[in-house]
């Protein structure tokens, strides 16, 4: 049962008398749900329910917040179809998608519960003391990481799991012993409804303090705008677009405090096609790719949405290929009309700028809301001389260069805005003759690949994913994978503290068998 | 030999019209050189030498970087007496400080060497493939940390040395593999440029390429602006004070593309007196704090500028020592007449405000530009009422505020901003009976000291010389010690990437021999 209430902590709430409905996509109509759009006193009430709460969780033990994790999980999973039913009338995803990040969501969390019960992350630092040392004694100095206080999660549109309510970003924070206030996304609020259920439910089974989560529904931008200015609030978390995302790390940094945002913004996944690529494996890749651009209808961060290769018959087969079997894949249903929109005006727009050829464009008639695939081609000198080409359109879409040289490309690759990921395709050989080409992409990107397809991010210890500004706000932090706990943290040296009154990761005794940096070396000792 | 020149990498260069001097503080006149501000051409030249120098010198192993790092140490010990002499002359510090900070940022190049040979710093980690896995395969994905690309460093009035042309922001950046591009501090321009000659005579010697480090003098605030808004340049780092480094930190945000900007700009340091620390040391804790007060004119970060005790015959006592001993400390000279004029506005704004009770004042006759120290006592009411009390004023001064509880006392910690340091001083039952100030304490610092005073910053792998908003612009870091390293750097992920092409770091063989996260487990394997 939907209420459409928001949940401060434990309670349910609707102050305001603005409310709004969610979108079925499929069915091109509004749900049968109303939500009850957060009031300016509903948002000070959260943030200072989790500035109470914090006092507490701050000090919980790793294996406490682990269980508060496993049990959210588990409270997930418990929610059953209709969580399944509900996140596929507001998405438009298919069943098997839903179930997926269902299973994704799940995983996440338990992954930070792990890396809670081993405990390793909090980055513990020891040198003792030198009483002795010439000219001046050396003190006892030990450092480790503390979480940094309530934190605000901007559910993701294309993620109504794994990047929302109870995702990578909520799951990281509340691992790092930060309270979190979900902003929730106004495209699948029901969805949200429902895991905000299921986290409350495991908080108070778990024993968590009041206040330690709590969601908030809006269908503007006030609601945002007015938590990441709160002087409480001290990170914030989106994943989104640039413009959103923008304008929130704009606001955090005017706060008289300014506060770290978290902004992954998504990128256009340069793909580079090296000789061999073309000369040996050139279908296949264009298959490949045909699938990956149109997988989920195009809505993904990492969609490769520009490829570059070397001018000639080879290139040309592969767009022809590349063109022809993306017409052949069943076109789906986007997330939202508006997205739906958006992405007809961005491929307009694209389609029309100078030099453009395109090569596939979906035109058969589809139900409604759903996106037609199309792939544009363009010359090296045009590509470089319109940043407008640069740009993501979100939708299953890509953009292929015709270079005339490595030179150019390179050069085009230096010229590209930061991204989250970059791919080549081709030998070993390829690699190590197009060094030029391959440390320009590197500089570019969070993630790089050799010979795969971007689409797919790894939820673990090694992930990156983030990238230079506008791919991410800070290319030093990632927002997928274990490390995205570091985004909530600060480190903090004690003095000479006496050791049983230190927090127990920096005891001599090492009651928590963590490995820690001791007088330069690592150990769990 | 003072050249008064710019150095454009190897380049001595005097393109612009504008000069300057330094000013000699202690014989209360201009030195004899003459500086020339550098141009925007000048700038430019330095900028995109940099951006050059970054593609080859990010590549060099850590043992090449530490070679050059250790020159560096080298070279500036070579200078000998005309570098101890020009940095008295232009700071007015004593010839032992002089010595002891030259040690000090030797000290920190050889530490960062070290750490660049140790190589661990990295943070390689290392998940391989599972080809079998279901639903999906898993890839193989290596992550480890790589340099930003040039960066700019502002040198800090208060220490020439250790926190300037070669201090510890270079000393780190160089580590890191990025550029550094030095806006030398106009006040100690001539040891500027000394030092400055000593990195460029180092990297000649050590085959550094040319524009890894540049050296430019300017005496307004243009230069820097030019500098920070530069596109090539990806980050910043700076010692001084609140306006400046906010400045410069709204200014990166600002950029189309936003650059971190890590300001240090120091804080009042509160020390915390717990009831046994006034009862059986308040006369010997008095004396030590009068000392620390004092220390280099009060011309330290991380100097106690504020003092909290309970109420009542023992905190008088300790104020009247206090009062006692810190007017029988021989007076000593500040950087400049800028800074003591700004001194005795602070201590006359400061000892006008409503409560307050002036305990010292210095009146005797001084040399020029000697700081008369001064302690002042407020209660916690006026305290917490007046948030101008709450703000730095840099030189031989502190605030004692008697708190009439433990309560009021944790309110005005919870109502400070952020600080480097936080100290308590008291017995281990104190600590305990005390948590709720602890606590509140250590929310807002990033060092907190037990039995002991916050001057002196070791520098060493587990030290945080950063904290809260405005003690510096990004809590998550440090300015001192070897993780400040961590300060310039991305990590970049590698996925199915050859293993021979990988970098050494990553390569399965370990060929460097770091400890790395493979698996979950940290090994040297």
């Amino acid at each position: 049962m939907i209420s459409g209430t928001n949940a401060i902590g434990s309670k349910s709430s609707k102050q305001g008398n603005k409310t709004f409905k969610t979108f079925n996509p499929k069915e091109n109509k509004e749900t049968e749900w109303t939500f009850y759009e957060a009031s300016s006193n509903e948002i000070d009430e959260a943030v200072a329910l989790a500035t109470d709460a914090f006092k507490v969780y701050k000090d919980f033990s790793g294996a406490k917040k682990a269980e508060f994790l496993e049990a959210i999980a588990d409270e997930i999973e418990a929610l059953g179809d209709e969580l399944i039913e509900t996140y596929c009338k507001e998405s438009g995803l298919p069943d098997g998608r839903a179930r997926g990040e269902r299973g994704r969501t799940m995983g996440q969390l338990r992954a930070f519960a792990n890396l809670l019960k081993e405990g390793s992350w909090v980055e513990a630092v020891i040198e003792k003391a030198q009483p002795n040392r010439e000219p001046m004694p050396k003190s006892d100095i030990r450092k480790m990481l503390f979480p940094l206080g309530p934190v605000v999660v901007f559910g993701a549109s294309n993620f109504p799991l794994a990047f929302s309510t109870a995702g990578g970003d909520t799951a990281s924070a509340l691992a790092a012993g930060c309270p979190v206030i979900v902003k929730s996304h106004p495209m699948h609020a029901a969805t949200g409804e429902l895991v905000s259920s299921a986290i409350i439910k495991a908080a108070e089974k778990t024993g968590m303090p009041n206040g330690v989560f709590s969601n908030l529904n809006s269908s503007g931008i006030e609601v945002g705008q007015q938590l990441v200015k709160h002087p409480k609030v001290k990170a914030v978390g989106f994943t989104g677009s640039i413009n959103g995302g923008t304008a929130l790390y704009k606001l955090a940094n005017e706060r008289d405090e300014p506060i770290p945002v978290f902004a992954e913004m998504g990128s256009i996944n340069p793909v580079v096609l090296l000789p061999s690529a073309l000369e040996n494996d050139g279908e296949a890749w264009a298959t490949k790719y045909a699938s990956s651009i149109t997988m989920g209808a195009g809505q993904f961060c990492t969609n490769p949405g520009l490829v570059l290769g070397l001018k000639g018959a080879k290139l040309d087969s592969f767009i022809n290929t590349l063109s022809e079997e993306i017409l052949k894949l069943e076109p789906t249903c986007m997330l939202h009309p508006n997205i739906y929109a958006k992405y007809n005006e961005g491929k307009k727009e694209l389609s029309a700028q100078k030099g453009i050829t395109v090569t596939a464009d979906y035109k058969k008639a589809t139900n409604p809301n759903t996106a037609q695939p199309s792939i544009l081609k363009v010359s090296g000198a045009d590509f470089l001389a319109n940043t407008k080409l640069h740009k993501e359109v979100f939708g299953p879409f890509s953009v292929v260069v015709e270079c005339e040289n490595a030179l150019e490309m390179e050069s085009i690759l230096n010229h590209l805005e930061g991204q989250l990921t970059g791919t080549v395709l081709g030998s070993e050989d390829d690699l190590e003759n197009n060094s030029g080409v391959v440390d320009a992409l590197q500089s570019r990107v969070g993630r790089i690949l050799f010979n795969g397809v971007p689409t797919g991010v790894e939820v673990n210890s090694s992930m990156v994913h983030g990238g230079p500004f506008p791919a991410s706000t800070d290319a030093r932090f990632t927002s997928v994978g274990t490390s995205a706990i570091k985004r909530w943290v600060r480190p903090v040296s004690y003095q000479d503290w006496p050791n049983k009154l230190l927090p127990l990761a920096l005891q001599n005794e090492n009651p928590l068998k963590i490995t820690r940096l001791v007088e330069g070396e690592y150990t769990k000792n």
